[in-house]
């Protein structure tokens, strides 16, 4: 859904967007989602219906932002002009839907262009195709259904994409785990953060892996106790 | 969800907000959703899934927001204080839920502030005793599931609720139809867009009463004809 | 969603159908819904999403029937000059749509040629006018979302509506229970056909009012046996 | 769905069943759903997705459970037999369905037996003629479709209904916010539990109505402060 | 759902359908769901909720319909021995149900009579068995719960079946997008429409490799200016 | 959810618990869950939903049960130090939830005891690094949303997962078609009654694979007239 901010024209695109540090976007993507999401205090994450169509693709890269009405996919060609290389595109739509807005051409388009992956909340189809491509898309459905160029939306205005807010410019991280959204100004120290906790990761891990126990690794047992948790035998005990 | 826009600290519950026009208040309750919705440019519509509890209510004020994790009311508590006469609070919530996060308790004292009905998109319980209360809860459930206060989250911060982006001190406005919101910088002209609708359509109403026909009332004949659309005597012209 | 079944031109919309007997038509409506469904071997239901948007009305009649475009109603405008009165407008949509599609000025021009109700496979809005003029709609959703008028679909042809294949000419009958359609050749047997099943239940209902039990009365208890049913005297001859 | 605790034949009827004490039962639906639901630990509440098929009714009693197959109502006719006056009929079925299992016949014959009413996770039907009857039903949809009597389930075992365990002679307490399932060795103590409960409540909500705020009287502003939240005074404050 | 037209007995099987022409159903597997969809006018698309269970397969063929009852796969037995080489089992429920009505052994006697695959509104078990088998199956659901045998259905009668409506002898076709219905007599025309829009297309994507826009090759950039879309430097000029 | 018997303190966690034979276990996990499912008289199975986040894995254990708050992963840690080798976490969530409350750390500790799966009524992340440990889950949601460690809730009491009652120390098996629980008293005979149920199969499959039909191996013609199953040649004869 758009982010319901209307101002000026109803329809707009606007041509040129600021874009995140690229290095801050690379380290993004080799982090993750999961990572990503925690190191920016929990926040970002888009719903976890929109899942990709293919597996095993990670995407990473400034967004450009659609908002497009229900079964009509015109303003995701206008996008395309808007593009440059390594921007994800990302689609929200004015209510729910699921047609099949983006498929093989579309993404035969974008790649030419170098963009790197589609995030839509609505519908893929050519899954086969864009696997063959190497073309990553992340929605919350596959269908065939064909879409109308009759009613234009916006193209880089702020729009709610699978419940969170996306701002043209912010970084769009997706891999197995969704998709997650990064505010521009705050790649860089997004980026620190997730680097700083794989490496704690890293570490515990290790200490997961030997034996030892998140319990006494992440001094639970206290607080536990305190919160009322009581620890019996066996179920001869509750009686 | 949240507007995913971290800034500052985590948590945090801002004493002071802007307000809207009281009169441009007034004047959107007055025009209803679908009014407003539609006089805005078709933004701001939260999504259907948020219904009223009980039948009949109509609520329009600036919004209060407050984003609270899933399962955990304890932010609406502190939302109460911060909340003045003619208020809408507005709560959005971390995750999917739908428990029962609001009832009769919040409800007695947000209507001893003179706050004047609440947004959530999670659940409400207490449903007859909110009707007999007559504190008017557009929600996304009825559930009586308990919530635990464990977990701080925010208000008075941007949030995502039911798929649209709500800013402290925007305009809310509900009704049977749903709950949209304005933002409060344009709640005149929205309010004024409305009346201006509402005009048109009591003459438009008026005509189609009589018997005209909305294709001839928007000229949509010629339209049609260009657009494609064929018209045949009876079935037996299909083939 | 469409029939599917192509034709001549793709948009079209049909001037004159077929109609039924309107006696055949009030004896269905006074038999209801469950009734009517019954009596037709269980055929014929709608979807339970399609619900009353407001509660109390029943409504049956001819159906004219309107495939539409998701997020556009502009073949409702085209199928009001094809109503008369005494019908049921019945409105099928090329995908999942909850977008309020119908509102209070359709309902006035529908209204004003006699329509008796709207079935519709996708949103409503305006509900209390909806209420106040006395106008009743099965509906998706209730939904304010406006809706664009820029591509045509067609105007009674065989729609799929909820589930159920709708030709033009067809009865509908809609109450609290939900909406059934019955085949325009077969109305008069299907309205004897639930006559004669409204006498066997009166019947049958005074016998279960003074204590009979449906066991004895449908004779199950041999036919319990054989499929399997063991009783026992209480939980402890269980094991 | 069952409780998957096979036990002796597969397809059984429990004549007889414990039911609880009758004044816990009287005071437990007095309490009401919420209630009961935080008295006994926030435990045993059925899925939002049950909902009262008419307004206003509350009811409680001993369960008589029932497990039926998809489609199928027999067991709730070898159901009616085993049902005293006071109890509810609980209604569980071996997989997801939302046919109408249920309607105006049974209702007559469960009502002559005194029963107080009926939660069933399926469809029910006849909603009008339940209403007027007074008899009151929570369902997860208003749905026509028939059913048939072809494959027996169980009465009176263990079943897992809208997601909760229901033993028979549990007991049930449903109203407007919905359904909860009281152990019946507990429903003394529950009611206890619940009286404590509401006698607090009301001190709490005369102090709420005049102005006090729930931060102060369950002192959380401390603890809001030692999880993390922050004051600010504007969004000025946030950068 | 069946497609609620009832014509003699109620449960039927009917032994001898017409089919399409085996070159017509060979093109229109080669094109592919989508092409398919589209160079019929956008119609015929069963819901997206059909999914492979098992990735990479295509099917094509006539189809054999299956009108079951919820949770009873009765009926499926009937079909099987009236199936031909290359046909479609297409298998619709009279209501909504996700059981596992088809696995291994329905399977394993489809093969032997080489049938091409199945499309099943309802739930599938055995799927690696199946993958390993190498039988393509498009359902609604992975589920393991077993069905009865106990109440027939019909068999090769017209079928709602995810919402599209499928006659005896219709063309299925099947792949990774989902699946869709062509009318029988339309199997030639929609595959030579089908064959000239893949080779539009081929030249497009040629065109769109090379890096021209959709805009242009579309001619849409008048189109847009006319539809309202208005073209701005950057966010600073919008307001 | 719960199983909603509260007994002694409301948070606890059960230190040890009864354990199927382990031949039984090794049994059942060779069966499959389709044959353990019917072989148990049709019961146990978990619902759809609960689907595995990576292809191709089995599992099966005596279950160690948590039940978990909405958004509150601190009993998995509690639960980690109870699991011995050969167990399989089972996961119930207090009220739908499906954020990621396991990942690659919390099965980095539990693969480190042995432990032989997941089965999570809620969401899981770190999908890609959860497939190189060969560590199998099976869930609601893929998702990427953190989770607190605030409020306690219990370890091996009784469960419902996915709608099915789990008591610890029941078998649980998962494979490609989802999970299902037997009884730990059940669970040498529900061995026995599947590999009895797997030889008949064996045999049945041989024969249609020879292209016998079901119709005749399990004899169904005559009963499929008494039901009231006509065959007709052509559609022409329903005239």
């Amino acid at each position: 859904m758009s982010a319901g901010r209307p101002a000026g024209p109803r329809h707009v695109a606007v041509r040129n967007i600021p874009r995140p540090d690229a290095e801050a976007v690379r380290r993004l993507e080799a982090a993750g989602v999961a990572t990503v999401h925690e190191a920016q205090g929990r926040t970002g994450l888009l719903h976890p219906s929109l899942r990709p169509v293919w597996p095993g693709a990670t995407a990473a890269g400034p967004a450009v932002t659609v908002l497009a009405q229900p079964g009509d996919n015109w303003m995701l060609h206008v996008a395309v002009e808007l593009c440059q290389p390594g921007d994800v595109l990302v689609v929200a739509c004015a209510t729910d839907n699921h047609d099949g807005m983006f498929g093989e051409l579309l993404a035969t388009s974008l790649k030419a262009r170098g963009v790197r992956g589609l995030v839509i909340d609505a519908g893929c189809r050519d899954v086969r195709a864009l696997q063959a491509m190497g073309f990553p898309v992340w929605a919350k459905a596959v269908c065939a259904r064909g879409t109308v160029k009759a009613t234009p939306g916006s193209v880089n205005v702020p729009v709610v994409c699978g419940g969170a807010l996306v701002e043209p410019g912010d970084v769009v991280v997706a891999d197995e785990d969704g998709v997650v959204v990064v505010p521009r100004r705050h790649a860089g120290a997004a980026a620190d953060a997730s680097d700083a906790r794989l490496s704690r990761e890293a570490i515990t891990r290790q200490r997961l892996a030997a034996g030892e126990l998140g319990l006494d690794i992440y001094g639970m047992r206290e607080k536990l106790r305190a919160a009322g948790l009581v620890y019996v035998d066996s179920a001869a005990d509750l009686h």
